[in-house]
């Protein structure tokens, strides 16, 4: 069947997305949607573009409302505020069938369900290219009326990680060298985690609440740090010490033993440093962040990821296991 | 000067939009922005799209920014709600200079400085054309929760429109017929009016926010109904009457003598019915809405812009001028 109007389209939406939701006094269709209000409400945006965030070759169309949802999510949970809605502006080209949106809507569903979030509104328009403008919500406790920011190190804080690095990146880099369907089957089938970290990354939102309650606990709302690992540790470490005001870093100690074991392959296949082609990879959605040293324990407690210590904050540059990293992350401008 | 990173760009939007705002608690700069919690928050997402939504032959860049963040307000007013801030998706070519960027941020300013708006953040990526998806919100008061909603039109209410149709229409009709810049010069040059309402909408938000004050005092919360009109009278008026549902409609009076004189010219010129011209026309931002009887009197006094009454509701079709409308408005996807 195809999709032959815009209400065709909302009428799809709504089959998967009930319009009524605890988290919305008013849901779709009217100029609005409201929100309730509980507390201070955490507001972000990120565009989920094609041929430039994704490929159609190789993400379903379920992969596209996942990661769509899930990268939007991810920044909510990183201000350490519960995620409890979204909004979509989707571009679509009109090409685009019954089969192709209910596969979308079903990825952006998992990511609602599993989060509670309602999906109050959003628009449609066409164009050549498809693509996802979230803009994702979520209540932080009153005592946390900032969330929990970056540039809250000081030196002798441990930096932690909660989740990966570098599965998502090689993912990408398998996935972009795939010409072909069949080629694209065997690069899933041969690195399943780097693609599944890939196409449809876990936010980790409720490891980010339960550090904005264990900030609050421990009277600590101004003293940890917390930021999402998009753009990769090389670019985003920096950011999180807010180095270019502080003139902080760290000896960043990230040994082979803790990378996924498809890096370490991918490692021997092509002879790049695995530490490095970790540190430099963006897109895993971990959070990284930063606590006085004697909270740590306890800390890392209330986490339900794996999270490791990546090193302390000191005085000057940043060094990943002993050397000045190569690489200054990635800018869609300036490549 | 070429815009050569996103850091680039973004330091260019930070000399137009302060990061601190009186309706956030945290600004740009960090995973999400935090908004202040003052009642029910009423949000819209619209998209506006370069050669769907505005042709840059004819829409200076100022134009673009002020288009894009208008309707999302107009949007936000149309529900009752004070405006307060936007988050934006901004996609560009990567051919836009200093100029262009400046331009783009001055239209927004415009509509931000009117309103007090806050820019809480938002995403830059790179496409073939340029794209802005933005999400506005604002406040509703405590004792309107759900604000100001279509389908509250009962058997004998009056319709009212605040502000003017047709004019958008005839804007983005001269405008598409000029090829060259000359041309588009001439068309702004005899076509003023027209032009303004096509490329720069005022949106009637203090409007919408008086109206959504009277509702209250009036304890008529839900006996008043009100959307902005998009996609012109002839599409938006059964909505706004929930007419598929409810059965109203109304006989609609839209005599000459109402019409803007730019529209009366377009119509000798070309042979048109004016009338049914100005009801078919899309993307004036006119405000629409229905109101008992008894309370026209004094909710008409409380409205800013030229206001007039076009019906009275009652059960059957729609009629313009005493006809049955030929038109039932645009969608996108089946054009």
């Amino acid at each position: 069947m195809n999709i032959a109007s815009e209400d065709d389209i909302l009428g799809l939406v709504g089959r998967f997305f009930p319009v009524d939701h605890p988290s919305l006094l008013l849901g779709r269709g009217d100029d609005c949607a409201v929100l309730k209000r509980n507390g201070p409400l955490a507001v972000t945006t990120d565009i989920f573009a094609e041929d430039t965030h994704f490929r159609r070759r190789y993400f379903t169309p379920f992969d596209i409302g996942f990661k769509a949802a899930a990268v939007n999510v991810s920044d909510v949970g990183a201000s350490g505020a519960s995620p409890s809605g979204l909004s979509i502006g989707l571009t679509l080209t009109g090409n685009e069938d019954e089969a192709w949106l209910s596969g979308f809507c079903e990825g952006m569903k998992a990511i609602c369900d599993r989060f509670s979030l309602a999906l109050s509104g959003g628009d449609l328009t066409k164009s050549s290219l498809v693509s996802v403008c979230v803009t994702a919500w979520g209540e932080l406790p009153e005592a946390l009326p900032r969330g929990l920011r970056r540039g809250a190190a000081r030196e002798g804080d441990v930096i932690f990680l909660a989740g990966s690095a570098g599965l998502a990146r090689l993912g990408l880099t398998r996935l972009e060298a795939a010409r072909t369907t069949e080629e694209v089957e065997q690069v899933k089938k041969h690195w399943p985690k780097a693609c599944t970290a890939h196409l449809r990354p876990e936010p980790l939102a409720f490891d980010g609440a339960s550090l904005a309650r264990f900030a609050v606990e421990h009277d600590a709302v101004d003293r940890i740090g917390l930021m999402d690992v998009s753009d990769g540790l090389a670019r985003d470490l920096p950011r999180l010490l807010a180095s270019r005001k502080t003139g902080l870093g760290a000896d960043i100690v990230l040994p082979e033993e803790v990378l996924d074991g498809e890096i370490l392959r991918h490692a021997e296949e092509t002879g790049v440093d695995a530490p490095a082609f970790a540190f430099d990879g963006g897109e895993d959605y971990a959070l990284v962040g930063t606590c006085p040293e004697d909270l740590w324990p306890a800390l890392s407690q209330t986490l339900e990821s794996p999270c490791r210590v990546l090193g302390r904050v000191r005085k000057g540059a940043l060094t990943l296991n002993g050397k000045r990293p190569a690489s200054a992350g990635f800018d869609h401008f300036s490549h």
